[in-house]
């Protein structure tokens, strides 16, 4: 069972899409964060600060990153890198759990 | 903004219900353990194993324990304990954000 440990976690969930997508903030100890999501069937759009490594744990999207013409399907076990400040598509068609690790 | 240190957390995500009830656990040192979760309005019903005490940290839900008649409403801040080896039945109004602490 893969675990995080000696971390912090943030108690309260991080929403969006009225909750149709929600995660929750992990802390390490050499100042990196990551966040632990879920995301509910649906079509999203979001943009990024950090570049960010998404690694899907469970469930079955879709994704088109900022600038390219083709979506590319995701499951459990495949990650997808997306490049600070640019703006990324998601098709959710299986509930998606995710690990979202930020590059500072 | 609250935190939990020190913790580990569970990297893969407890999922109910489609999906519309997710939650991840976290272990403290002293060997209890809490979920953090999400509910999506609907209706659930769950049962315990141990007893629960169940911490709405934003939103609003209905609760009828086991063998009560009245449903009671809790948002955020709210808190309400859950009897060991019983049932109980929500209706989630607005996205329930919660912590769940499990007394074992």
């Amino acid at each position: 069972m893969d675990q995080f440990k000696n971390v912090t976690i943030v108690k309260k969930a991080n929403a969006y899409f009225e909750g149709k997508v929600t995660s929750r903030t992990v802390l390490f100890a050499d100042g990196t964060r990551k966040t632990l999501g879920i995301m509910l069937p649906g079509e999203y759009e979001f943009g990024t600060d950090a570049a960010e490594v998404m690694e899907i744990l469970a469930g079955e999207l879709e994704v088109l990153l900022s600038g390219e013409s083709t979506w590319n399907v995701y499951t459990g076990g495949d990650r997808f890198q997306v490049p600070a400040n640019s703006r990324f598509s998601l098709k959710v068609k299986i509930v998606a759990d995710y690990c979202c690790s930020y590059e500072e």
